[in-house]
């Protein structure tokens, strides 16, 4: 039996504001969690990138080619520094335009009066692009291809991803396994990667921690099929009491 | 006069466990804040990336050639999945191999009889590297060229970059101000655009939040000039006094 192939992701985060460590990122561990266990896709890259045309546009066009799909998040507002719309136009060498429906959207919502010549350019997309709805604020998304283009604000990304869940298809989500140790890692280096030579599927993480001034190491155990996982996880745990690491099961992400 | 060349970094965070979206990064934010403030370097762009070889190999040659700086972090422990020193050597071409001054370090720290095999592979580097020096758990990091390779662990991070400061040219820092308006952005848009247009050695951001259920946007100017970001941000302050915006000066990072 052959592996099913592994569905991808790539994430590009788009703002100077991320970049600059004003502002903490939040989306990228909520798609990557929100992907896998709502449609089985992975997370496999993810970019942070400036509020620049040319390299929105040349990252756009170098992951669209290399990932089943592509998620951008933020510049989708109405003032001078979102520009994703209009690079991702460029990226696909087609006009950015005025979109009926989204036009209508945001004339319903702001009335005719209210929709500002800056609040007209969220309702203008790449030339053939399908919207994504936004149940918050209204201005909605788009979907070019395999690109799905989001707001930043995590409350309406979140959103976002919800309304557009069904046109998205996946694989078997990944689940894991989670095993705590009081040892240092180095401890049980041997035996993880004897572990790992005999389980090629699964993908096992050893990840130290200092918590409370106290060292120890979290195993983690990822693979499509939980009895392995579940075995494996056993396995470290035994191995863990051999060394009188104290070992525990954790709850796993 | 000619604006002084910006010196750009970028940074590469691999690991597996950011992907997953089991471990948030907080490595990003600081790093980013700490280069600008300490050395007056730009985080330019990001990249999240598995912890495969392929993929370390390729990202680092592809971005080492772009930026003035690279930092990794991540994947320089002792278990099968630190593979980050060993992809760093096949990046550059050259051997990985026992670094003799890493392993006098760990020789001392763990004793000759702790030194187990497990541990030794964190004394091994591409051949040429020079150590950077970890205070906190020891096993270095290391810098080829202009590619630091640090710690995935933010203390331990944080306590190298202190290591290696003095190995790093910057130009001037970018400061920046702040002003917090009770407005959509969308009713300063077109006073923003302008303002940008006429100042292009300033980034001028505009970021909407919700906050207790209610809107506002944060104007955020940033430049090399202080003088001219509070000069931007007193007119910003004046232009949301005449729209009813109810402004602050925000503390800004």
């Amino acid at each position: 039996m052959t592996e099913p192939r592994k569905i991808t992701a790539c994430l590009i985060i788009i703002g100077n504001e991320i970049l600059s460590g004003r502002t903490q990122d939040a989306n990228l561990a909520y798609l990557a969690k929100w992907l896998n266990s709502e449609c089985g896709i992975q997370l496999t890259e993810t970019r942070v990138i400036p509020d620049i045309e040319d390299t929105i546009v040349a990252t756009v066009n170098e992951v669209r080619a290399r990932f089943d799909y592509v998620f951008t998040t933020g510049g989708i507002g109405p003032t001078h520094d979102d520009i994703t719309a209009e690079s991702i136009a460029k990226a696909f060498g087609v006009p950015w335009e005025l979109h009926p429906e989204a036009h209508e959207i945001l004339k319903e919502y702001y009335g005719p009066e209210g929709l500002t010549s800056a609040r007209a350019r969220m309702a203008c997309t790449p030339r053939g692009a399908r919207l994504v709805d936004n149940p918050i604020s209204k201005a909605p998304g788009f979907q070019m291809e395999n690109v799905f283009v989001l707001a930043g604000i995590p409350m309406i990304m979140q959103a976002m991803l919800e309304s557009l869940k069904h046109r998205l298809t996946g694989g078997l989500p990944v689940r894991s396994r989670s095993v705590l140790l009081h040892l240092p890692e180095s401890m049980i280096a041997a035996g993880l990667r004897d572990m790992q030579n005999r389980h090629p599927t699964a993908d096992i993480g050893s990840y130290p921690f200092y918590r409370q001034g106290k060292g120890g190491t979290s195993i983690v155990i990822r693979s499509t099929d939980e009895a392995l996982n579940s075995r494996l996880a056993q396995e470290v745990f035994d191995m863990a009491v051999s060394l009188g690491g104290s070992p525990q099961f954790e709850e796993s992400v």
